[in-house]
């Protein structure tokens, strides 16, 4: 078998240059949305390294990514970049200096016996070297990772229908295409996630003309393609669907069919938002949000157990040195991006990663603790945005789902401390916990109030929901917060789909399954009913149809395709077949499927490195593992 | 008069982007070379504001740099970068948000009452708003700033040969230049410095083809371009000088056409190696040292007075946070950082800058603090290089030069200070200089030893230079230093031009002036007398001819056009003038020139922001000022 060569770079580094082409990928009616968060730089000048012992003379070649500038050392000789060098047989000493502006700097070395493949260092001239990262989509000489090696699928229109003066196309399902337009000259093309956006051509998000060499326009979301001015026939129109290609694992199956389709309609809009990072939405923002990631890690844990997606997504989110900005400038998804590290290591119980991002945990901790006001509470500065959720909370001094947050993100560090902090995060954990107590804990509500500092006692259920997750609350305080908050009228009722994940993860946890399936068919099987693909960012089935599309003022301005509307691929998984992972890795599980809700169930979820092959049939119960290849 | 705009950007990354291009543009014999230290990157995302009372209704388009995305915020409502916006009579807030990754995020707003010049300010999700920054060269909305914007400059060859087969075409002088040939197909070109080496097809520099299009080759320092293989007439060759448009201020004319003609070719030297910053040379290695940019900053405060070039050039080399590596890798590098903000400030009692950049001297300082042994001294770390010269120190322990540059460092600190950090930096300063003289000093043979650990008591120059030029040494001690080790022949010579700046110095400042002239004469005059255009990186009178244009161990390795060999300028200027500012930006100067060298003199000098016309004859001084335009 030929061995592969893989592109190299500095670990890290590769994310920072595609977080930042991602986060500057957002284009609406004509201009470009670059995220709004301080932009963490890749490094400019690396030097790869590595010794070889060879049996026989041998010759290798150094590519490097384009724009680069740079050499190739072997022992005591410089050669340039692109030609083949000869290295006889004993022992030698590579070293490949590369810098380069625009993108990362990366090489690929094809050999035969010297290759770019696991053993190569990476120095940045400041720290100690590190082993050089790659990844599994840049294996290819020609595709450098300056752009990312999309995988390409191409999809025709299932119709193509006169309207409006022109052409409508439209795909049988979401995707983000190139579209390409073969024909006369080169007609604006209007796109939309629904049929409405794409005709309405004053007002769509996305309108292109398609390049004029290779008669594509630009990736993008889209279902539908209007051409106006045009009959059917002028132009012959395909969509080439640019995704990054990774395997769905999980399969889920009963004997309602509204709950099987649900799952299906729920892990396409979770593949679609899967692309070189886990992303909020298709459409928009395309933004790397630390809050959706989190979740998403929960989903993607259950449906593909593709580490390498979270990985990317994690070290796109985390903050560079000095740490003196939060994770998309929010506070809680700081303390969210902490979580999630726990979240990705109770997957795949991958110790060099957590050996790895563990010093920027310290260093975003450290910026939460330095940020305490005098009861110990963490609060906002003037630049940092707390958001929690789009609620009324009452936001007077510190706000209590925040500490809960920051008790939760506190027992992480305690769980992964490296010896002598320890003692200190537990210390700050107790101290803090018992301030929780006394200025948020309102014993005669049986409710956690949002401010002690206003006086009004006002009451959400967001801290209530975090009390139960995180098991801060104990079964009895968690009852109580369940009847007189979650399961009570008087208190606002949850509106985003974001925090709703928690809120039925957490209905979940205390077993209010009828509550919960009921939810999932009203809230899911709603969308369906109305035609739905994908799953969308918002839905209230309240809503007149004509007003489904609307959002944040703005009349096509929900996405259709939204990963955290995926949540049910976890909530089955998790809750309904009961299975969840009781070491890190998944090596012990634990399997407990709610029974009483299926006649039937024939499931594969990945766990860890495994699949299981889940069967309940005549009230029986059958496992059976595979490896995952 | 029309009002201009500019190019806009968050201030010192301008100067971080250009200053990896030029870093990164050092090529030789076909590989590229990267400069090896840190690479200091930009920010990826900026937001530019400000706010206008117009009288009247009015028009304005924002241009961005190649490659940015972003948009327009006119009060509420968004426009794509590009296109016209109207803005009516009125309070108005205007946002340009942007998101670059290849170059620095800058924009060019066009309009008759909006413009971009002074008074927007600029933010990067982080720090608090700061002014925006821009230059006098980026004033054209066609040439953004993500290409240095050179001014050109036509020369035809002097001489056209036959030799070798082929035909060497030689300019008067040497050039940075872009070589036009014209012609039938794309012959390979061969450049030189020398006339040897462009002949040396198999062993010069450079050689390029030019490009299809535009029939010129990449800017590289040249003064003979050879092409093989064809007669003259075959090709027509043109050189455009591409170069900075910096003025020079300084006029030197005396009795002495030697020493004129070195002032002159000196200052030619150095305005060929004043490009984006102050380079070491313009064929070698066309990179940013600290070193060699602490000493141009005083050859042009004489010459062109420029302050943009001494301000892009320290920005250049300002380290990022967190401060974790030196100046060029080198920790005296750092140090004459410190002492170059000194010079630059003294030279233009620059105190906007002095506050911006005051935060990374302190940054710097602290990392070298960090950097002491249990005597106090500075040492180097595993990745640091302690450099002071290229020169057989006892490298053992803590090195003596070392601690009087960061004694000189501490001085500047405390000069400096904002208020309470004076006292730490005074005292450090205190302890450190009693323990240098308690370790170092050498009572009985009047001299510093380079160090204390090994008990070899070896002394060098560089301690006694360095001691006198600081005036860490009194006068008794000064003379002392300078019998018992500058003017002793038992002490090793210096050999490197750089350290010989600051022996002249020294030597200067002792009033050893018959010694310097003649030493400027014989170095200096030696290089004219052997057909210098251009100052050389190093000469030795003693070598032969053939010989001199190697060094590293490489043939043609010496730069013949180095900025460092243009210190006769500072030394007649300074001591043989004897003009220097006594205050900040030389409000108030001295001016005491050693006539016993001269029958007449009439010279031009910048002073801050004043030009001195000089005229001594008759045993007479005249002096007249002028207003810098």
């Amino acid at each position: 078998m030929k061995e592969k060569s893989f592109w190299l770079w500095y670990p890290g580094d590769f994310e920072r240059y595609h977080a930042l082409k991602q986060n500057f990928s957002r284009v609406e009616r004509g201009f470009g949305w670059p995220a709004f968060w301080k932009s963490e730089g890749f490094r400019q000048r690396v030097v790869f390294r590595r010794g070889y012992t060879l049996q026989r003379d041998t010759v290798f070649t150094v590519f490097a990514v384009q724009g680069a500038v740079g050499y190739v050392l072997l022992d005591e000789t410089k050669h340039p970049l692109g030609a083949a060098v000869s290295c006889p047989a004993g022992e030698h000493r590579i070293a490949v200096h590369l810098g380069c502006i625009g993108c990362v700097p990366s090489i690929y070395v094809q050999g035969e016996s010297i290759r770019s493949d696991a053993g190569w260092t990476a120095e940045d001239f400041d720290a100690p070297p590190v082993a050089a990262a790659f990844n599994r989509y840049f294996t290819d000489p020609s595709r450098d990772p300056s752009d990312w090696a999309y995988s390409e699928q191409v999809f025709l229109p299932e119709k193509e229908e006169a309207v409006n003066g022109g052409v409508l196309f439209s795909f049988e399902t979401e995707l983000t295409a190139a579209l390409e337009v073969k024909g006369e000259g080169l007609p604006t093309v209007y796109l939309g996630e629904s049929r409405a956006e794409a005709l309405d051509t004053a007002r769509c998000y996305f309108f292109c003309t398609p390049d004029e060499k290779t008669r594509r326009c630009p990736r993008q979301a889209l279902r539908y393609a209007f051409l106006p001015g045009c009959q059917p026939g002028d132009y012959a129109v395909r969509a080439i669907h640019q995704f990054v290609d990774i395997p769905v694992r999980a399969a889920f199956s009963c004997d309602d069919e509204e709950l099987n389709r649900i799952f299906s309609v729920a892990a396409h809009t979770f593949s679609l938002c899967s692309g070189a990072f886990l992303l909020d939405g298709v459409k928009r923002d395309k933004w790397i949000w630390g809050g959706d990631a989190y979740q998403s890690l929960f989903v993607n844990r259950y449906l593909t157990a593709d580490r390498e997606i979270e990985k990317r997504t994690l070290l796109a989110l985390s903050p560079g040195e000095p740490v003196t900005t939060h994770v998309n400038t929010i506070v809680d998804y700081s303390l969210l991006w902490i979580l999630s590290i726990e979240a990705y290591y109770d997957s795949y119980a991958d110790g060099d990663f957590l050996r790895f991002i563990r010093p920027r945990m310290e260093s975003l901790m450290a910026l939460c603790l330095s940020q305490r006001e005098e009861h110990g509470f963490l609060i906002g500065r003037k630049q940092d945005w707390v958001f929690i959720d789009w609620a009324e909370f009452d936001r007077d001094g510190p706000l209590c789902a925040e500490q809960l947050l920051l008790s939760e993100a506190l027992r992480v560090m305690v769980r992964f401390a490296d010896g002598s902090d320890r003692a200190f995060y537990e210390k700050t954990r107790r101290e803090l916990t018992e301030q929780i107590e006394r200025f948020f804990w309102d014993e005669e509500r049986g409710a956690y109030i949002d401010s002690f500092s206003s006086g009004k006692r006002h009451v959400t259920r967001h801290a209530a929901i975090l009390a139960i997750l995180f098991s801060l609350a104990d079964e009895k305080r968690s009852r109580r917060l369940a009847e007189s908050v979650l399961l009570s009228d008087a208190v606002p009722a949850i509106t985003t789909p974001y925090f709703r994940f928690f809120e039925l993860e957490a209905l979940c946890r205390l077993g209010y399954f009828d509550k919960v399936l009921e939810e999932i068919k009203r809230t899911w099987g709603g969308m369906l009913r109305l035609g739905a693909v994908t799953f969308w960012e918002e839905f209230d089935p309240g809503k007149p149809l004509e007003r489904q599309l609307e959002m944040y003022g703005d009349p096509y301005g929900k996405s259709l395709c939204h990963a955290w509307a995926a949540s049910p691929i976890y909530l089955l998984a998790r809750y309904f077949v009961g299975l969840r992972p009781l070491s890190p890795g998944g090596g012990r599980y634990e399997l407990k499927p709610q029974t009483r809700f299926f006649r039937s169930l024939d499931c594969r979820f990945p766990m860890g490195d495994r699949l299981l092959h889940i069967v309940f049939e005549d009230g029986k119960l059958n496992t059976e593992e595979t490896n995952l290849s």
